[in-house]
């Protein structure tokens, strides 16, 4: 097992990563101060881990919430059966709520803990690659409104993060992939060795080699904790975090969510953001290439899709081309393990950005 | 005008209190960070000050939010139109909420600006005089759940708040009664001088002398303030605030809520509260005497529900007989103006107070 401090003042706290964590009680007792445990999951996750959880947790009132699966329910409605579930079982304000899940699930209970009664604790026991490396760190939690998606949440620090790296045998091998885009996003935008130890190691990773997925989310939520801590309401240098996000979200957003993984979109939009530092002679082809080849190995998409034009790309990042300097800020790459946000570059290489032919390129 | 500031760290925010301070727009503007502002009011209040605040805030893109009255409105349903506002309006994370109204306008505006992009500006207008000396400072904000009042919420700060004692001046003369019932709670708790101050002032106060309003809500805030910047998170000392609520409670749930006003309601189990302390040899009956004559120039009921039996309070203050010491804890006062809260008392004290014929004993 290996322990890493987030630290945020009087709102620090450990990440605990290692193999069959879920059965180690002992390392959630030490975080829940009642007798009250709410364990919030979904119908996918409860019938894996929900019933061992239970059995870790066998010195505590343990009521179990059961969510529906899926990016879908994360609204007011399902976090409403939170609620109905807290006020039914009456649990008061020292209980603690535990999310057993993806990204969803932790931002959903996350929220229900920062609302309920005006804030009660949280812990959260993530179990996809993404959720383990991304919403362990930051704080960020809510739900989607039909306007617009995490409209509605709070910045809320759990008292611990539990990660059992066993669980992701479970995850479709296209998730742990997905996963694996932030993963290589954190050595791509502030550490250049742990980018090269995922060179060396990306086989294992996949292979679910336990000893290497510790390392790799322990050094991801280090990168991400280090940006974070620095920048907990998200004002500035956190927005590198977004490498590949601007790109990759009108990727998701033309194909229609789901189309793509996240991670997937991300992938491919870090090779955009890679070409565009290329094209302003900020990394060379070499380096451009060297981080193409890891997100391929990865199992990742290098490519965004055949049917998007530069047109599509500019309507879905929303820019207004008359006045797209100075509006646009994008994560770009400086070196590899070099990120900047920045404005400042020419509109013609953004539109040769979004011209290149990515097939030939990454043949 | 008089100005408090209320003094939590980095969250520390003013309170200025003075006659028509409504159309002072420069009073808002320096609170005020983005171009944005949503006002959030109800449909009793929008007719009489909407219009004149938009105009103080002529140079900002004003939305106006106009939920409909009431406590029953105070739920996820209301809170909802007001995040549909934001978002159609397109409102973003600079943006300034601003609550124009009493107490539950108060809580759901305040709690709409905690969740909405999980966290913007909030500035408090009251126009009640229970809002502006209780919700002004605090932090609670939240909303109701069909199983639980304020069982959803934050604890949110605003960046400002704005009492103009002028609109007391278009509410209902039993309503500014209720408030005073708060008004004086805060002398009997923790300053016997403001008591005394009271006892020379009700008279002004019921006829809007604008001066005195000015006063007394001042040195409300200022012990309001006092209490909980030792206590934000309402761990002990806070709970002194509670005077009289634990039989005012009582008395809300048995009549229904509505029928009598909170602060009606606070004022009779205030009473209670005085003379179970005076039964504990704690206060004299000339202090008690003093402090029931002070609230029945108030305009505010000082006897019980006839209809309210011992057993009835005992029921709807959640005690079981049989455990009834360590369990209920009262506020209850050492002196006039020394509150402490506790469960050190012996069980048939609490019976005899319930069994006072307080009609007799106020004639």
């Amino acid at each position: 097992m290996q322990t890493l401090q987030v630290d945020l003042g009087e709102r620090s706290y450990p990440i605990l990563i290692g193999e069959q964590l879920i059965d180690r009680g002992e390392l959630l007792a030490s975080h829940i101060r009642g007798k009250q445990v709410a364990i919030v999951t979904n119908d996918t996750v409860a019938p894996l881990y929900l019933e061992r959880l239970s059995r870790s947790l066998a010195g505590f009132h343990v009521t179990p919430i059961v969510l529906p699966d899926g990016e879908v329910h994360k609204n007011w409605q399902t976090l409403q059966l939170i609620f109905d579930a807290l006020l039914t079982a009456r649990h008061d304000r020292n209980t603690t709520i535990i999310a057993l899940g993806g990204g969803v699930i932790g931002d959903m209970a996350g929220f229900a803990a920062a609302s309920y009664q005006r804030g009660v604790d949280f812990i959260q026991v993530p179990t996809t690659l993404l959720s383990q490396v991304d919403s362990s760190v930051g704080g960020k939690t809510g739900i989607n409104h039909p306007l617009g998606k995490n409209m509605i949440g709070a910045f809320y620090q759990p008292q611990a993060v539990l990660i059992d790296t066993s669980t992701l045998a479970t995850l479709p091998s296209r998730e742990l992939s997905a996963g694996l885009a932030e993963v290589i996003k954190y050595g791509l935008i502030c550490d250049e060795r742990f980018l090269g130890w995922l060179e060396d190691n990306v086989d294992r990773l996949r292979a679910l080699d336990q000893e290497a997925l510790t390392e790799a989310i322990r050094r991801s939520c280090d990168a991400k904790a280090k940006v974070v801590g620095a920048d907990e309401r998200e004002a500035g240098i956190r927005a590198t975090l977004n490498l590949g996000h601007t790109f990759g979200h009108a990727i998701e957003t033309h194909q229609g969510y789901g189309a793509w993984l996240h991670g997937e979109a991300v992938s491919a939009g870090t090779v955009m953001a890679l070409e565009m530092s290329k094209l302003l002679g900020w990394i060379s082809t070499a380096e451009r290439d060297r981080a193409v080849q890891l997100l391929s190995r990865a199992g990742l998409p290098v490519v965004p899709p055949a049917d998007m034009s530069a047109e599509d790309f500019l309507r879905h990042m929303a820019v207004d081309k008359k006045v797209l300097n100075g509006r646009l800020r994008l994560v770009l790459l400086k070196r590899l393990g070099g990120a900047v946000v920045t404005s400042d570059f020419p509109r013609e290489v953004l539109e040769a950005t979004l011209n290149v032919n990515y097939e030939a390129l990454t043949q």
